[in-house]
């Protein structure tokens, strides 16, 4: 392999020809061998973008940069947006805690990029633009990092896991509106419970992802704040007066999205609250889901042996050794998404409470725990939405067999004979292998014109408006 | 030890004469000798107390319940609530996971009670009011619990929790306030940075409070939804018409809080993702806690051989060893506060994650460690507030001469001379052991005039309107 | 109240005349008013009895404490153990994190207690002995909150926690042999499988638990190393030549646990691996028994319309509103305890990810949550063992129509006619809602005889030994 | 893309031409888009080729698969193991729950590749094995998947984690010798208590990390054990006699790895606690490390306004806009890298809680945690030793000034005094900012002389042996 010579502060570093990163991404690639190469979300290294544009943009327009230059970096800016530098970006999570390391990452790519946009071949004359002075001006890592990953997570949430999680509640307010008037048995404690209809059951699904969509939705506005404009430690020390607030109107005009300036820049870079919240959010969506795919396999196991109260799609055969075995394979990829996303949450918010004085360095693990969470529900709930959700089916059959065989039908006898009554004929009947209505008239309680006028599921579901 | 004979629907139980409570209780606290006695939170006893009034004035406006009925039960619910049984109630946390026997034990010792109140003694005669047919009636466990728990969760919240968090919150704004001049060296990575204030630092917090207490209230309306009214399984089996949102009224009323009758019961049954909800707030709140509470004890630290750049009030002996030494154990109380709220939360996410099919079956513990994290951080943030924040003062010596030695001042010149060569004036001063200026005017990069113009801690701090 | 007057090094404070604590620990009550009184776990004062017997024997026999002063220490110190001074410790867990002021309540009533026993009244005339200079004598709060801590929770841990556990693992161990060969249905994803007997799923939980009682034995020797002898800061600056590893003997000896003192003191005062430990295995047993308890009431689910294959006892009614409900109510007791060890193990961790230089400051958190994770398993076990565990009986019944509806004894036929004709009967069967011979002959793979002679549920359970 | 056509049970699949796969690998890359592709470990898939080359040697050895098919499955598997197939695994952690399409990915490669090998065009004539009835022979996924994850987890675990955690060990080892005699001030609630020397403080680590090792190392047993032989529930359905241990003997003798047969094939498919345990102690090898790691960045902070007393390595340029900034960028990898391990440790136990009856359908979610974070771990040991411990000086004028400043030394005059007498000198020299010496003096309680003889802090260290 041919290199050649890129420097830093600290000296000389070779780095391979054909790549356009400069010396202290090299330097962070030898100094941080930790889990597999390129593990910075790529998704950061587009809010980057988004933000060295931006910020290219005011300091042009505050004085300080001129027009060519800013359109150099807004070019290159624009390249890596279209995905034609992915792999210019080599470095880890594991890295500097303030993401300092992905921040010059960035910042050489465009610097060396510009100059070949400006005809010449990288090393040779002086930079075009300088990676510190240029690109990097009015900003430190301090608060480009946390930036570009409020720009990543921002947008992750609301293309992704909101669009995702719709989706699926979409689908289930459609088949609980479907299957508004199918009477079941319900369960408490898994065991034998008044009835209820299969549309009331997955209407509870949709109030809980509504609810989950709201929780979420709460959180944006915290994730839109945007520490840009702070620096080194939330003074703005060497910004131009109006940067902060122009930059970030910049950043919403580019990515179109309602971006602002962080009231507190001090918060913004010394804490990362807005990613917790963000992601108690998440979890709480995990917490919901893994309920939904739960019940839904319980309903559907079987065929002959299980619940079987509900049919959801064969997508694959379930088994290399038993044949003809198919499994609610979406529920589990969705409840593992489920166990993840809970345990990432703990991550996020050890990372969070570590903050120390001006800087939380714990960005890049909070910012990727946050970025894979979002991406795994939005992706898991189309997953479970097309391959499942959609295809559920209710198991007339079954439903009807073991609404009939319930003993807690007895408790609409409560109000006309009074709990005890009612329990003891609901025991007979356990007792004997009997039916409830054997056993009430039996015990002289009730007779059989009052029970079958009494005792009849579907006036036990209430309204079902 | 004198015993009574108490029925329920599966025999004959002993209870010790001098007990309120009945034949349930009795089996459950037989049944469940899981940790320390009588663990269920007294606050869901009182929220119960409150629903358990508002039931009775329900059914009896809606003609199910006799006005004689009504009154004896709201007179015990107000003995409940005015603290005079608190030891009528002897469960655990770790019984059903419906508190069914909770519910119960509400029941009948308030059915017990009631016969007192109507002149008679417990045991003796018909019951003046039955605990499942009259104090239960219109109810189940089911629904009964989580609206407990959402009373209880809610008015900790509103009446510990937030006024904690939020005095806290108002001793920073001030000292902030009365900080804000004061200027210090920062620190990143726990390094040297450039220069800010004090105020600015501590306002930083504040901020993050007020973020906290706007997540938290987020949460209020989910938690504001009650159960009531589903009954069983959600469809409010055995209810008069117009029942759940008249009874949510009058539990309104009686609290003083904005209850509404949840508008689906059988999320409300099914899922406690509220309490996922509310539990995640808190948790973000003992994430910014422990950031803060870190930086105090960091910045107190000392006396001689730390960084001691503020001082905190001494407030007991701090070493059973060493004489004279003083700890910030204000700040010690409240990350252990914050370690437990952590692990708190993911109790509240796996139980959360388990509900099965009608019912979620870990309502007990869900509630207690919601209670138990909303009333530490409440506690905690008063006692931090009178303890030690109050008391936070600048040792003004300290932090002149910190600020004064660092080498992050030539951050300054960055924008003057460049980064490149700032570094270097920057490296050969640390190398040398010598001051920037120095090592500014050796290099020929700037003169003494223009150093002293251009590098003013006060200067570097950003405006502080 | 009547008050008399304490002092410390700080001067002077009020205590209530009936109390034998001092004015450390007054002030204590007073600067840490964060949940209810006396959270501090009991078993850590007892574990402080211990250690200050130890403490002062060993100092008499090291020459430093006159034997006058070690009597009198010695029968405080069995006074305390034998709970007749309970309510002397009114401190609470969020206190300084290394439980100086705990250690400091220890000392102040065995001090005062001392007084009454050198028959004088407490606060008249010189202190008998001093609560600093001889019942601390030789020790910091550094020191002695682990050890008493450390003593405490092998306590539990042998005492409560493994024989809890084993006595469930010995029923089901018993009940593994006795229900050895009812063949019934596997299920895998909850979807029929093939065939295995009752005695062998219950066979997998006696391993789950065999491998959890390991596990957490495991952990006993780094929970054995004491840290009394390290004082201050792990040098044993102050104590005689050989105090270490005599003071842990007399621990040994006085509680009859294999006690040895630390190798290494500066690991046993900054960090608390020694309870991350332990506590990694309770949570492990935690997960071990959530699932067994998860299967058991899936198994029991019913009476009619659940799985139905195995029985439970009947302990309580199950529901305020449907008559004759019976629960699995032991079941859900356990599971809540498990997700509360769970939780606590992150509580944990989060307390001992923190430690800072030679102390870590989150000692009484850490420890309570091992204490109480290590009683509620342990009761947990005992409570399901006693009303759950030994009462399960196949249904034999349901059992033998389950077993042969299913589809998946087909895999029989797998190396008798190949993979996918195999799956080819299934599949059919299941679309016509036929049996498996029926289309096994239909599609003639097979013939009737051999079907008979190739598909026996009894052959396919493996070998029974 | 050209095609061809694949078939498994549930029909035809179109397969891109250049690819080894069939059919049901190609469902799941279309049934389960969720999150980046071939996420599966590729660890996993090795051992699965392990395994499945053993599985033939045995099925050969047993006389159920001849020799040709053995050698040809063997020559595929080492093929796999070369690293040759790697781009042929498309599939994702958020599959099946049993792995089962992972295992048919690598049952689908092996039968084409051996076609190949024999000469023949994939696609073309019949297949030369049959990937379920020759490949996957005397198997089931549902015993391979765990099988190959307890290959692949114990490996990783004896390959990088312990040989990482070991070297970074050593460092510290060699550096708390050659740093044995440094006397420094010790800190405890982050304030100056008494002496110790530098090298008692790393001996604290060396000593946390030995403990970590020994836990790691104690969870090797559970990890050996596998569950090959098990089939489909357990109960070694369509295996030939002699198989379970003659396979894992193979597996032994190819991986070199002490590997055994699970005594219990149930525990071994239907709970995972073997890994939850081994990951235990990953985490408490994160929260040992964490707190090393945060020790070293205080003990390093500055370089002027912080602690100071050590010197690291200066790695990187600190900063992007502080010019000549250093940052301890190896602690803040390592310590985010803690925080993920303690995230993961929460997901792995949630995916072991919920397991089913026969088999725990969280097994990809479960494996691939315990390999990122054994991974991590042993990675960024490496790395902070080789970037960071080993480069670690002592800051010796520092040292020697914040030693000599400490209020703390008064400890020393305990046993000569008294603590109350040492508390009011160290309290007067606080206030009057004086020396010790000056008011042990002025009070009168000590004169210079014995002050001198008593007062050494290399004599308070303790025993340096």
């Amino acid at each position: 392999m041919s290199y050649r010579i890129e420097k830093d502060t600290m000296g000389e570093v070779k780095v391979p020809t054909d790549k356009l990163w400069g010396a202290q991404t090299e330097r962070s690639r030898n100094n941080f061998k930790i889990g597999p190469t390129a593990s910075m979300p790529m998704e950061i290294i587009y809010g980057f973008a988004y933000l060295k544009k931006a910020a290219a943009y005011t300091n042009c327009e505050l004085g300080v940069l001129s027009e060519e230059k800013r359109d150099l970096i807004g070019k290159v800016c624009n390249e890596i947006l279209e995905g034609k530098h992915d792999n210019q970006f080599p470095l880890v999570i594991w890295q500097t805690g303030s993401g300092t390391q992905s921040n010059m990452n960035v910042n050489e790519v465009i610097a060396n990029r510009a100059h070949q946009l400006a005809g010449k071949n990288i090393g040779e004359g002086e930079k075009t633009i300088q990676p510190n002075d240029d690109v990097n001006k009015s900003q430190s890592s301090n608060d480009t990092f946390p930036t570009g990953m409020h720009i990543a997570a921002y947008k992750k949430v609301v293309e992704t896991t909101i669009p995702g999680v719709k989706q699926l509640r979409d689908t289930l307010k459609k088949k609980s509106e479907a299957f508004n008037e199918v009477v079941k048995i319900g369960r408490t404690h898994l065991m034998d419970a008044t009835p209820l209809t299969l549309g009331q059951e997955l209407s509870g699904y949709v109030a809980q992802l509504d609810h989950g969509i709201k929780a979420l939705e709460n959180t944006l506005p915290h994730l839109s704040e945007l520490a840009l404009g702070g620096t080194a430690v939330g003074t703005g020390l060497n910004t131009p007066k109006g940067y902060s607030k122009k930059v970030a109107a910049f950043i919403a005009e580019f990515t179109g999205l309602p971006f602002i300036t962080a009231p507190n820049k001090f918060e913004a870079l010394a804490a990362h609250d807005a990613l917790v919240e963000t992601h108690g959010a998440l979890k709480q969506l995990a917490v919901s889901l893994n309920k939904i795919a739960n019940d839904v396999r319980m309903m559907a196991s079987g065929p002959r042996s299980g619940i079987g109260e509900i049919i959801i799609p064969a997508n694959e055969p379930g088994s290399s050794i038993m044949p003809g075995k198919v499994n609610p394979t979406q529920c589990e990829a969705l409840t593992m998404v489920c166990a993840q996303v809970i345990g990432n949450d703990v991550a996020v918010s050890v990372g969070g409470l570590q903050g120390h004085y001006e800087l939380n360095v714990f960005k890049p693990v909070m910012a990727a725990n946050v970025l894979q969470s979002a991406q795994l529900i939005g992706d898991a709930c189309v997953s479970f939405d097309l391959n499942c959700a959609v295809g559920i089916e209710p198991n007339y059959e079954v439903i009807t067999k073991l609404l009939n065989n319930s003993l807690m039908l007895v408790t609409a006898l409560n109000t006309k004979i009074g709990y005890y009554k009612a329990a003891e004929i609901a025991n007979t009947a356990h007792k004997n292998g009997t039916t409830l209505k054997e056993e009430a008239i039996n015990l002289g309680y009730v007779n059989a014109e009052d029970y079958d006028a009494w005792v009849k599921p579907e006036d036990m579901v209430g309204s079902l408006k």
